[in-house]
Parts: structure tokens; C-alpha cells; sequence
């Protein structure tokens, strides 16, 4: 099957992690029992995170729908704390943190449903009309046996507001902005049409927020095969017989705008926080939205009027036409309405984020006070301990590692493959513990989705230490055809073979599908940003913890698939990744498991931690060009100078080669603990130094301005490019150009800052 | 001379800091060579400060004025770089950071002027209107020789906008909104009036706006000898004969509500700089207003109408009235108005800011990488030279003390008693740093007060690590009569000699003039808090920088004085303070940079810094019960609950003391560095757990959710004591009680995360 051909890797990270490791691991000589990573300890690790237990862990977590606050949710929380609190592989501690959040559920009287219907009288009207011509499928069909049980909860818009708007149908590709433009300049009226628009190309609630904007009374939003099934639609090319969306699949997910619980935001969504009222509360879809399938007998093979442009048409089987109405040769009269009735609810429901901590070990009979230290690897801990140095370690930086938990359907891939990683990681990393063998401190997480942005709140001071952030990782169908030996470890480098055919590391199999040129470097590894959504965003974008996410993908250069096809569907089963990956043994997920082992591992223990601020200048240098490239006429044009931008620039790449040939310098010795915590604190705290909270007054959260979302067209610092293209809209005046200056005088202070950050502070 | 006999000690400081350490000093039983505080050094360096150095320093400062961005102001700049890059008595190294910013003057060709005048014909009248029959004097007179000359800048309200409004007079008090309420109240009609008001009762900038809210047309700001002089005015009685204002006497200042560049708000005030348009900017004064001398034929004699308030009245020898108007039998016909032309401008300046750098030592032959560290003393550091320990030390946290440079006119109080003082302090540092004696970490800076503001935006990552902040010292008159013996030492305690009369120590001065009970301690020298004004604001209330602000004062029980009465006017000049602390020989001035150096050298040189967070305690109960005997009741009637509040508290208290006996026991022992450097970052990061820059959308910079500006009149959490007092007011609805819930809730997340900082990282 093609599909099982498809491998990759891919990896999301803000540029200072992945680059700095992967390359820090080779490039730095280990000398034995030096106070730094352990290799033996990694080659254990390596070794024992076993693929059999991942697929376990997997076929526990997908057994049964998970959606947040669901019973079997909490099944799974108690799950949690009982693996790690289990006295042979568990952790030092565990605890379970419950939270009161505002969730969105379809409701279970009365199911959401999008009808055609003929309309008498004529249109429009309100209310019920008249028959019913043509119901859209309210559930996905039971393909595999586990699409039918009552816990598969309906296909809905999470957040979408209760409604019945009626109307005729138009078609708005995506819906973005400039999609509703279109259809204005073709003249088509939008005021009180349903839109219909295909997922991608914008935020889910943003197709709502737009179409709102131009009168549109309701939205319905579908995928299209084009842009997941690379044209396939028939049950014979689909799921379970490939990997390829089955036709009555239909993704659901938030449609809220922000992140966190939306009755608290910036504080805790504990009982006593305070909570804004419901009609407070921004970033709601403002109309009624409802996914459906788009297969059979779709409304949008019976558009009326004009052909829709080439790059809206996708594989209906049919020729998109933009409405609004159905043609009179088709399946509908001209003038029948589509109704939808979206029935969504807001509950007030309790769910939980479970933390564990491995704190790492102390002298024998000392107090637990202290414990593990990135500056100490546990052999040389122990080798020391009747030496002149105490062995009081640094135990208030962590590393941090987590995932989420719950998930809208069975969620094997998502989120639970990340789970089922984690289960294993951290049961490795607690028999170690429990074996006292391996001593660092490591909060292994899983958070629910919505309390994950809460999270941030409660603990942000005691987060303001931890080292490096969230992972996340998420395996894809993976896995190459016609595997060799059994995955191994390649001592003494300690490069994690990846799977697949050939005998390919992790390494090499990266270059071979996502490779750029550094300057530097040469041919490296190629790093995706991390981009504004998902998990690590409050970590990254409120608490400007350096974060990484890791993922095994799929080869995209094999499917124009914008993501894994059962993505939040039904059809996002155990045997939905498994059949491919049987041959393997779960080998993708063993491999995600070993780099992420093997990233926490050299964080928590190297000496020195990886992170090499010069890759960061990469970043830097490539933004700054991509502005003096693409705006710097048009900045020049309203009198902006990019000038201090490039000092700034040269700045921070100064200081960043400084410091990283000070730590290079210093490795040559033997430098002292206190030098050593000091020249990492100040790697730990570079990515803080670009927090501004008061960059993005509109956007909540988001303060990094490295990361913000970019919404405009060139590929530099986001404030800079999102100010730029608002101002050059025709319609903007004098302000927005002042607004593009206090963007840049944002920037180059962050990066001025930043640079400070890397100097001896001693050289202010 | 009575006024001689006043003496006392003022101590604001953040609550961490002031009492942890003079308990602290008494409290910790010192070894000998051990990694501590060295009290050699510290003896050496209080008998080295030299009183009448300080003397020179502060006539020199003094000599002439030297307002912001002003030729002598920059000649001062050159006179401290000069100094701290003496070969034998400088820093290590110092620099000037020039700003451009935004100043305001009064028009060199057309002075303010205020005049009575007839009104031909009959009001209102717009424009000059009849003869000119009374003018208020637009100098102060040149009582000692030194109010005369051409940099002595014209009385004016610095960033009021110019105008020229006229209309009735009204006296208007202290110029609060409820002042303005009581005139309403008593049917006075303020629309086009002019409102006299007296300093003191609310900020500067603060009566304008309160004034401009009920139509009043222009303000003029006096100083009444009730509030300033015990009621005395004439020359006999007042400067040179006295400490008191002369007659003449007038109250110069910022009426701008922020501090900062006014056109970079939360950038620096560097030229590239993204600025405001003059037109966006919030926080000046919206009409005009101007600061007038009001003894010799005061308008304020002739007013008609009601009698004002008992407590309106003052000491200008006369029955107070409101107005509006003149009484017929006065001065002034009845309807006889107030001109008030003010011509200020604003204009672009460069000033600087000037910071030296004490880095410290390294080991022979190392390169300047680390230095001197709150660590180990140098002798320790000396002494361990040869020992296993290397000798790389923390040089990456600081202790920032600082002083604003610039004055209205001679500024010799305010600033430059304490730019003396700091001069020598850095003096008798330089000294010892240049014979290699001490080693440690600090950074003198001497900032222009508008730039200061600025300053925090540039720096503000690498600031991050600075231990406690700004020390601001002002002495004032002071000095007892009859004094003793040369001030000493009382080693080996380390015990400053108080100025005055008697044999007491600075602390135990101190505890006579200010003390209160403590429920831990017992009687304790009374530390006030810091208040939202002044230049410590930045530090302690945008970057959490635990700050203290030193002075020695006025006894505050033998006069009503406000504030020293020559603040801010002509008459503060070399020979104001001197006489009466000729006798003493300055030695008030010493014991400040006694006190200064003392807290300097601890902060630096303990091996634990000396911050007590248990007495944030005692500071955090105080609130809690000040909002459960005071508000309690309120808050239950609409539903909002302290219970979350009162746990806070409790949690906090709980981890202050378990810190602080995890410290009592590593310091019995001997502690690893690394370990003392964790527990440092937990006592150091306290203070910037409780910022929170969502706290006070309305203010600006102003973040620190214990130590903002409280109107309240509840002694409790400064967002939760306004938020009350708003919400409490009739007109307002749930809205407002909302918003109490709302800061009642973001107390309880900084306390509960205040509380995590404390714990053991590995207790999440």
C-alpha cells in the first residue's frame, strides 16, 4: 500500500533546542565519569523503551472516547496516578490538579443537524419551511465497529453558539477573509447565506468570525478529499483498507479562539477564581458553525452561479460553482434553504491536569532537600560523594514533558500516541529512580486541554525555573515497508536508528526529508517553528519557556494530506496506525520515545546545557533579511529605518558567538558548578528576554515576539510583519504606520535586551 | 533654633528587606574566615566614609542648578564619570546612557505670569481684559543671593499645557475630587473658574484633572504655611533664620502622572525609538496650571462667599473663603478675575543616566569572567585561594544602588544630599576595589529622573538579575543638637553611631522614632512602605526588584511639616542643611552612607542574603485582617469570599517559614554554594512573583499587586482597597463588584504563586 511507504520526521522546536542537541551531542567530546550526561545511563534508556508497551499503552488509552471531563477521562487520570506512583517504576510523586472549565458539548436530546429543505413560501423565511429534501449524516458511519458506541460523541463546532439560521448556500473556499472578498467582488449577497468552506487555510473559528463579517447566517465547514485524500474518496480507498479518510468522516475540535478556559482568563479556573460573564467573553464563534461530510450527495455538488476560481475547486467529484442557491437541474430546487440547527451547549465541568515529579537523589541520609542537577550526571554524583564536594545538586531547574490527555474521539494518534510515549518514557525514567540510578529532576505532565492554558496561571512562578518546556509529540502513520534488524542504539554516539528500511539514524533519516543549509553548519537538520497553536503555546508564548514539539510525520512530499487524515474523527482508532506499524513493532513510536528520552536526558544532564544561543542568530539574521528584502522599500517610503533592527541583530549575534566561545572555553577545564549554573541560567532565561506582554494588546497570552502568530506575507518577526501588511491595506492611514514603528522599536528592544542577556552581566 | 532639634530615621523600604536585615545582622552569629560577610571590611568602609567629603561633594553639587538636560547637569555627568574612573578611587568601569527625551520648560521670552485684573466690560470675558491691578510674583526673592540667577528656573508646573484662561477665583483645598464635590455640593458653579488649590492631599498632576473634570478653566497650586511651616511666614521666621520656607517660597515639579519618557512608554527613550504623537499622549495636566507664591496679598485673602471647611483652612492669616470671586471690601472688586498665562513648552532633550560597575575579582591569571559573589567575602575568597574550590563566583547578581542627579533649581537636599552621599560611598568602594580588597558586585547609578523612568526599558532583561534594587537616600534637615563624640563604630556588632544627642545607635534611634510591634519580634524599627511616587518606582513596581529607599529625616512629632519645607523651591540650596548640621559636621549625611554602605555590603557579601521573607508575612497578615475587619462584611453581602485569600496567606506564611528554617539549618552547617545560590534565587525571585502586568490596565507600568498606588482607604491589597472603594460607590453596579472579585482573585494567584516560589521546586 503506498501509504505505509510514507516516513518522515519532523520537528517542530523553537530554533535554540533541536539544532543546539542534535549537533551539541556530537560536537562536544564526553570525558568518562566527568560530571556530565551519562552515556551509560542513555544507553539503558535507549534500551529499555520497549515498542510493546507503547502499543499497550496505546490500546489502554484508545479503548474507549476520552473526551475531556468524560468518565473514561477520569478512568485515565486514575490511570496516570497509578502508574506513577507504582513503587517499582513509578515516580517521587504524583498529584492530579482539577480545574473548572467551561466546555462545549453538542446536546444529547437534540442532535445538531443541517437539513435542505424547500422553502414555502418563497424565501427567505424564518423558521421551519418547508419539507426536508435532504439531511446531511449527523454521525460517521460505523466502518471498523467502533464508530457507533454512545460515547462517540456527534461531529459538532466546539463553541459555536446555539442557533437556527436558514438560508441559501454559498461556497467560500476556506473562508478566510480574502475568500469572503471574492465572493463580494463576484457579486454574490452574503447577508443571511449559510457558507459553506472546507477546513484549512485559516483557524477553525475564524471561517466564522469572517463570515460573520460579511452577514453570512451560519457556517458549515467540511473536508474536502483534495486536501486529505489526495482526490480518494470511495470506501475501498479508505480507511480501514488505507489510511485515507473514510467518506462519512467529519473532523470536529475547538472553535474558540484562544487557549485556556474562557471564563479565567490570565488565572487559575479553580472554584474561587474570579469568572467573567458568559456575555464577556470574546473568541466565540459568533454563529452557528456545525462540521459536516461532504460525500454523498453533498449540497455543494448542487451550487448554482458562477464557477468557483481554480484553487477553490477540490474532489467532490463535481465542478464548484459559488451559490448562492442550488441549480435547478440538480438534486434541489433552486430555492431550497439549507437549515441548521446547531444545538451546542456550555457546561461548567471538572477536569484534571496530572503532574509527576522525579526529583532526583541526595547524599545518603541528608534531608531531601536538594536533588539532581543538570551540573551532575548521577555517576559522577555518586563517584563524588566522598569527596571534598558536597552534593547538594541544583534542583530547581527542570525539565518539563507532557502531553494532553484527553482526546474527541478514541484519539489514537491524537492525542494518545503521545501518551503512550510518554507512559513509557516516564516508566523507564521511574525504574531508574526507584533503582537509584538516575537522579534528575523531570515533571513529566499530562494536562487536559483546555486546564493546559490554566495551568500556566497557577504555576507560572515556580515554571519561571523550569529549563526547557513542553514536549509534545504526536506519531503519525508512520514506518517504512520492508524493516531490518530491531531498532538499536549506536554507541558510542548514542544515535537513535530510526525506523523504516536501511540503517538510517534518527539523524541521517532527518537530513534526508527536512534538511536546509546553515551558514555555519552547512546541510542540518531542518527545524518547523513551532507556530501559535497547540499545547506549547502557553509555554512558549506566555511563560517563554524554550519548548519543543516531536513528531513523527508523514512524507509529505508523497501526499498533499494537510494532516493525518482521521484527525479528530471516528476513524482515529488503535488499528488506525497499527497495521503499518506491525511490522515495525511500534518502532515510530520507539523511536519518537528514544529522541524524546534522549532530549530530556542531555537537558537534564549535561553539564552544560545544549542550547546553542548561535543557532538563534540563524533565526535572527534570517528574519532580518527577509524584512530588508521584502519591506524595506516600503518601509523606507513612510521613513522607517531598519537600521537599528541590523545593529540589533548584530548585537545578539556578537554576544551569542561570545558566549558560546565562553562555554566552550570553559569546557576545556574544569569549570566550576557555580560558573556553570551561571552561564545556564543565562541560556534558560534568552528566551524570556523576548516576552513583551504588552507587544500584542489585542492577542491574549501570546507575548513572544519571535513566535507570535504571523498573519502577514513576509517571513519575519510577526509584529513586524502583521503591522506591515495591515498597513499597506489601501484603506489604512498614518496610524497604522505608527503602529508598524512601535513594532519595530519592539523588536530591536527585545533583541537588545536579548543580547544583554547573553553578555557577562558584569559588561551592562 | 528648634528646628534644629529635630532627628530622626525614615526607612521605606519593600517590607523583605529592611527589617530581615538589620535583624539579620544582629540575629546570624558569624565565624571567623568563614564565606560571609567580612566585618573588617565592613569596619573599614564605615570608617573611611568621610563626613566632610560628603560636605564637598554636596557643594559642589549644589553650586549651581542644574535642571535636566541642562549645561550643568551634563558638566555633574562628567564630574561622576570623572570620578568613578579615578585610578585610585574609581569603579571598574562607567558610562553615560544619553536619552532623548521629553521635557517641559517654561518660555524664557514670555514668563507665567498670573494676574488680577478688572473686567471691562462685565464677564465672562475672553482675552486681557481690563487693567492689570494686582500681580502674583513670578520668582522667589533672592533672600540669600543665590534665588537670582539666570538658571534659576521660573516656578512652574512642568508639563502643564500652555493657555491663557481667566475667570473667578475659587479655592478649591487640596484639590481632590472630593474637594471639588464639596464646592458642587455647597452650589458653587466651577464652570470657567480658576480653582486655587494648596499642595499636598493628592498628586500634583491630580488636581488639574479632578479640576478640568467640573469645567474649572485653569489651576493654580500654593504652598500654605500650615502645611509646610507650622503656620510661620514671616522673614524672621523663616529661611536663613530657620529651616522654613521663606515667603516667597514656591513649590516647583512634575505634574506629568507617569513616570518615564513621555513619549516612549515601555521603550527606551533612544532616538530610533517609536514615539507617541504629542496628540496620543495620556497624563498631562488637560488645562492649564501654575504654582504661585501665595503669602504677601494673596488672592486667597480676598475671596468672597462661603467660609471654606474647618479643615480647608490654613495659615495665610486670613478667613478662608470659597469663592467664587472677591469679597467687595477686599483688595480686588468683586468682579475682578484671575489671569492665568502659561507659556510652557515641551521640547526634545538629551539627558543621561550614568552607571558605574563594580565587578569584583577573579583569580590571579583567570580571565575576567566571574567575580565577586554574595558567596564568599574576599578574605574567604583570598584565603581559599589555594584550597579545592575554585574561584568563580556569582557575578551575575547585583545590588543597583542609585540617586536621580537632576534638580529644579540647587537641588541641595533634593537630590543631591544623596548624589553626595553616593559619591562618597562609591568613593571609599573604588578605593578598597582598586587595592584589591573587595571584591563584590554593585552597580552605582546616578539617574536623570525622566530617563529614569527609561532606563528600566533598556535594561530590564539583565536587571533581572539584580538582587535588590534601587537605594534612594535624601537627607534632610537634621542633626540634634549637642553632639558627642565623632561618630564610631560598634564592632564588633557593626552597629552605626546615630547623629544626636546621647550615645544611640541608628538602630536603636530608630526604634524610638519609629517602631511597632511585631508579633514575631516584638518592638521593631517601623519600615514604611514605598509607595508608588519617587524613583524607586520602576525598579519595585515594573521589574520587581526588591528596593529601599534611605533618609534620614524630620522628627515628624515636632512639626507638621509635609515635607522639608524648601522641597523643590530656590531656597534649597548648599546652606540650607549645613548649619544646623555644622556642628555635627555632616554627620547626618554620614550616617545615611553608613546605613547605605552597611546594607550594601550585606546584601553583597553574606554568604545568605539577608532577606527575611517571614516578615512578608507579617505584612501579608496585616492586609488579610485589614480586609476581613474592614471589608468583610461588604464583600460577604455580595457574595465574594476571602476563604481563598485567608489559605493564600496561610500557604505563604507556612513556606516563608519552612524557607527560612531550611536556611537557619544549612547555615549551622556548611553549605554548598550551588545549594546557596538556589536558596538565594528563591529569596531573590520573591519579590517578582507578585508582579502581575495585568493587574492595573489602567495604570501604567504599575504591576505589583501589593505595593501599587492605593486610594482606598483600606489598608489591605492595593487592587482589592480600590476596587472596593469604586465599587462602593453608589452610582456604581455588578460591573464594579465584578471587577473587586477580579482583583480579589489575581491577590490569591500571586500569593499561592508567591507561595510556590518559596517551596522546594520539587513540592509543585
Amino acid at each position: 500500500m503506498q501509504w505505509t511507504k510514507v516516513l518522515g520526521l519532523g520537528l517542530g522546536a523553537a530554533a535554540l533546542l533541536g539544532l543546539g542537541i542534535i549537533l551539541g551531542h556530537f560536537a562536544i567530546p564526553k570525558k568518562a565519569n566527568s560530571p556530565d550526561l551519562d552515556l551509560e545511563i542513555l544507553e539503558t534508556v535507549m534500551g529499555q523503551l520497549d515498542a510493546h508497551r507503547i502499543r499497550e499503552n496505546l490500546r489502554e488509552l484508545s479503548r474507549e472516547p476520552h473526551l475531556a471531563s468524560s468518565p473514561r477521562d477520569e478512568d485515565l487520570v486514575q490511570l496516570l496516578l497509578q502508574r506513577w506512583k507504582d513503587p517499582e517504576s513509578g515516580l517521587d510523586s504524583a498529584e492530579a490538579f482539577t480545574y473548572e472549565v467551561l466546555l462545549s458539548f453538542p446536546s444529547q436530546e437534540q442532535p445538531n443537524v443541517v437539513d435542505i429543505a424547500m422553502t414555502l413560501p418563497p424565501p427567505p423565511t424564518v423558521g421551519p419551511t418547508g419539507d426536508i429534501i435532504h439531511s446531511c449524516h449527523r454521525t460517521e458511519e460505523n466502518v471498523t465497529g467502533e464508530q457507533g458506541g454512545p460515547d462517540v460523541i456527534q461531529p459538532y463546532a466546539a463553541y459555536a453558539p446555539s442557533g437556527n439560521p436558514q438560508g441559501l448556500l454559498v461556497y467560500a473556499n476556506h473562508g478566510t477573509e480574502d475568500d469572503f472578498k471574492e465572493l463580494q467582488t463576484q457579486g454574490i449577497k452574503l447577508e443571511g447565506t449559510i457558507a459553506l468552506t472546507r477546513y484549512g487555510g485559516v483557524g477553525r473559528g475564524d471561517k466564522a468570525v469572517n463570515a460573520a463579517k460579511h452577514g453570512v447566517a451560519g457556517v458549515l465547514v467540511y473536508t474536502d478529499p483534495a486536501d486529505i485524500n489526495d482526490g480518494l474518496s470511495s470506501p475501498s480507498e479508505t480507511f480501514p483498507n488505507s489510511w485515507y479518510l473514510p467518506p462519512s468522516g467529519v473532523e470536529r475540535g475547538s472553535y474558540y479562539k484562544y487557549f485556556g478556559d474562557p471564563l479565567t482568563p490570565y488565572l487559575p479556573a479553580i472554584p474561587s477564581s474570579f469568572r467573567l460573564d458568559l456575555a464577556n467573553i470574546s473568541g466565540f464563534p459568533p454563529i452557528p458553525t456545525q462540521p459536516i461530510v461532504c460525500s454523498l450527495g453533498c449540497p455543494a455538488h448542487n451550487l448554482n452561479g458562477t464557477s468557483a476560481p481554480t484553487t477553490w475547486q477540490g474532489a467532490l467529484g463535481c465542478h464548484y460553482r459559488l451559490g448562492p442557491g442550488f441549480r435547478p437541474d440538480g438534486n434541489f430546487s433552486a430555492d431550497s434553504q439549507v437549515n441548521v440547527s446547531v444545538y451546542n451547549r456550555l457546561e461548567l465541568r471538572n477536569s484534571s491536569n496530572v503532574l509527576g515529579i522525579i526529583r532526583g537523589a541526595v547524599e545518603p541520609g541528608e534531608p531531601l532537600l536538594c536533588s539532581g542537577c543538570h551540573c551532575y550526571s548521577p555517576r559522577a554524583h555518586l563517584s563524588l560523594s566522598s569527596g571534598s564536594l558536597p552534593l547538594f545538586l541544583c534542583s530547581d531547574r527542570y525539565v518539563l514533558y507532557g502531553n494532553h490527555r484527553d482526546s474527541w474521539v478514541h484519539g489514537a494518534v491524537d492525542p494518545s500516541s503521545g501518551t503512550a510515549v510518554l507512559l513509557e518514557l516516564s516508566r523507564v525514567l521511574g525504574t531508574l529512580l526507584k533503582k537509584g540510578e538516575w537522579l534528575t529532576p523531570v515533571i513529566p505532565a499530562l494536562w487536559e486541554a483546555k486546564a493546559g492554558g490554566s495551568r500556566g496561571q497557577e504555576f507560572k512562578t515556580s515554571l519561571l525555573g523550569v529549563v526547557a518546556g513542553a514536549y509534545r509529540w504526536r506519531t503519525r502513520p508512520v514506518v517504512g515497508a520492508g524493516e531490518g534488524p530491531a531498532p538499536r542504539l549506536n554507541s558510542p554516539s548514542g544515535q537513535i536508528r530510526s525506523p523504516g528500511p536501511g540503517d538510517l539514524s534518527i539523524y541521517d533519516n532527518w537530513i534526508r526529508y527536512f534538511n536546509r543549509s546553515s551558514p555555519v553548519y552547512g546541510l542540518v537538520p531542518s527545524l518547523g517553528s513551532l507556530g501559535a497553536g497547540s499545547d506549547y503555546a502557553p509555554f512558549i508564548h506566555f511563560l517563554g519557556i524554550s519548548s519543543m514539539d516531536i513528531a513523527y510525520t508523514y512524507d509529505r512530499s508523497k501526499t498533499s494530506a494537510r494532516i493525518y487524515p482521521t484527525y479528530h474523527t471516528a476513524f482515529d482508532t488503535f488499528d488506525y496506525p497499527w497495521p503499518c506499524d506491525l511490522a515495525a513493532g511500534f518502532s515510530s513510536h520507539q523511536a519518537v520515545a528514544r529522541t524524546a528520552g534522549s532530549i530530556i536526558l542531555r537537558l537534564s544532564d549535561s553539564f552544560f546545557l545544549p542550547l546553542k544561543v548561535s543557532d538563534y542568530s540563524e533565526t535572527l539574521r534570517s528574519f532580518l533579511q527577509a524584512a530588508q528584502q521584502d519591506l524595506g522599500a516600503l518601509l523606507e517610503q513612510h521613513s522607517i529605518s531598519l537600521g537599528p533592527l541590523v545593529t540589533a541583530v548584530e548585537k545578539f549575534e556578537a554576544e551569542a558567538a561570545a558566549l558560546g566561545q565562553r562555554i566552550s572555553m570553559l569546557q576545556k577545564g574544569s569549570p566550576d558548578p557555580l560558573q556553570v549554573r551561571m552561564l545556564n541560567d543565562q541560556l534558560m532565561l534568552l528566551e524570556r528576554s523576548f516576552l513583551n506582554p504588552r507587544a500584542f494588546p489585542e492577542e491574549r497570552y501570546y507575548s513572544h515576539v519571535l513566535w507570535a502568530a504571523r498573519t502577514g506575507s513576509v517571513a519575519t518577526f510577526p509584529g513586524l510583519s502583521n503591522a506591515c501588511s495591515r498597513a499597506n491595506d489601501t484603506a489604512s492611514g498614518s496610524e497604522a504606520w505608527a503602529e508598524v514603528q512601535r513594532q519595530l522599536s519592539i523588536v530591536v528592544t527585545a533583541l537588545e535586551g536579548a543580547a544583554a542577556t547573553l553578555r557577562p552581566v558584569a559588561d551592562l
